[in-house]
């Protein structure tokens, strides 16, 4: 369960890459490296903050097979994407980003608690993990990362990772309940912040 | 005492990093996270280059603690300073900035000195640990990083860090009597660059 | 050989590093600063990647040395090129980048295979060497990074990596036989697509 959230995470953040970099004069494998890079960035800085190495997709080249696939395969759905609205194209990448955010928020913090490390280092590591990919990402496609445009975006990573972290670690829950409540907060926090412009208190 | 001089470091470039994205739509927590990845980004960077896992604030929570309740606590000072002119704004994102500078680039020879490695790789990870929290801050806000924008900026670091390695390794100094001579420099020598537009012979 | 070419590599990124920020009003540290982080930008990667700590050049301090000679030498040069056509200052950063993508490229897939990982983990370092500098370098610019912008670029180390662990595991040549082979058909590849704006079909 959490090998196959991890790879469904790897899938949509692949996507959400090569959205991003959709409008660049890239060649086919220029916007692979880039679906590759958001699918796997987060995990990576995740295991280098904790050391584990190699990091994992070298450790286990499945997840860098299924992030090229993933890529290779959302090349022509964005390119049906661009025929329509821009609007509709921009939205695609906001929920492709939210449902990575979300699988690995959850996921991220459930493989630090595996790891031994305690819940607030789960938590941090769940954020990390979530919205690493993400920066990268718009970073390399020139765009400001969302993290620093939307509402409500490290703010979900960290309140699905924290519910998740207590129902596992303080309540008991089993892990696959706990992770499906707190992948379905962020999703829910996220959407709501898309659709409403939904803010807290701006700074 | 260099346990001080980190943690003061931490403070200032936290305040710095939810300066730095205080235009921005963001949450609270957006610009805590902000704040808290200037503060922590140097020192992740160095203890990666060296090897020494897990990074220093999760094997030790007291720094995330530290920088959040920094970035926390700037947000009314933030604020306040917005009200005023523009140009008093950008001033306390350039001092803060310097401040963290002069405290990180010291501390961070220090602590690399202390895992027993030599002058030449000290002075490398001090400038390494004073401007990388700030580049990152600066990337992800989507500004020109300050390294790129000012003279007298990898200099400070360089000639600070530098005094500091010779006071305490060659002439044998003790070493918080070095940091103090060195932290001085580094922040005399960046507040002069500001005050005056000093300049270097420019490139 | 692997040596010497992993610092003819070294050499050429830290000059690029150099031209990319020369228009900047950065004072000459600074300068080279950025051509010593190019220079050893995609190598640190690779190392962080793969769990080799301290990195390589902490471990042996004269790729910092030489990338630091290099990055100081080149300033008079880059200057020189500045009174000619803006046009020829661009083409002399591509000529550079594209020296460094290619020896990078092959001796990143060389060192992977060294430190006993198989062909595909070291066809994926590679690329990760080749690109991983001049990515850093046009960040910290503020330049839209080259594999952003340009065809045939990771492809073109893709190829070069791939037919290199190719020749020297599959086929058994000699490492510097197909170490050559494969930095000529990476640079044959970038200089084809700067010359001709060459495209594979765009996305």
């Amino acid at each position: 369960m959490l090998e196959f959230a991890v790879l469904l995470g790897t899938v949509v953040f692949a996507i959400s890459g090569v959205i991003a970099v959709a409008a660049r004069r890239l060649d086919w494998f220029g916007a692979v490296t880039v679906g590759v890079v958001t699918a796997i960035g987060g995990g990576t800085i995740r295991g280098m903050l904790l050391g584990e190495f190699p990091v994992f997709w070298i450790a286990d080249l499945e997840y860098l097979a299924v992030a090229t696939a993933a890529a290779l395969a959302s090349i022509p759905i964005v390119k049906a994407l661009r025929k329509g609205p821009v609007d509709r194209f921009d939205r695609g990448l906001q929920l492709a980003d939210a449902a990575g955010l979300a699988l690995f928020a959850i996921t991220g913090a459930s493989i630090t608690l595996d790891l031994g490390f305690n819940g607030a280092v789960a938590v941090v590591c769940g954020i990390v993990t979530g919205v690493g990919g993400g920066v990268i990402r718009d970073l390399l496609a020139g765009r400001q990362p969302l993290i620093m445009r939307e509402e409500i975006y490290a703010t979900a990573a960290l309140a699905g990772a924290t519910l998740y972290v207590l129902l596992e670690v303080v309540v008991g829950l089993p892990g696959g309940v706990a992770g499906i409540i707190g992948v379905a907060l962020v999703l829910s926090l996220r959407i709501t912040g898309i659709r409403r412009e939904w803010q807290l208190p701006a700074l």
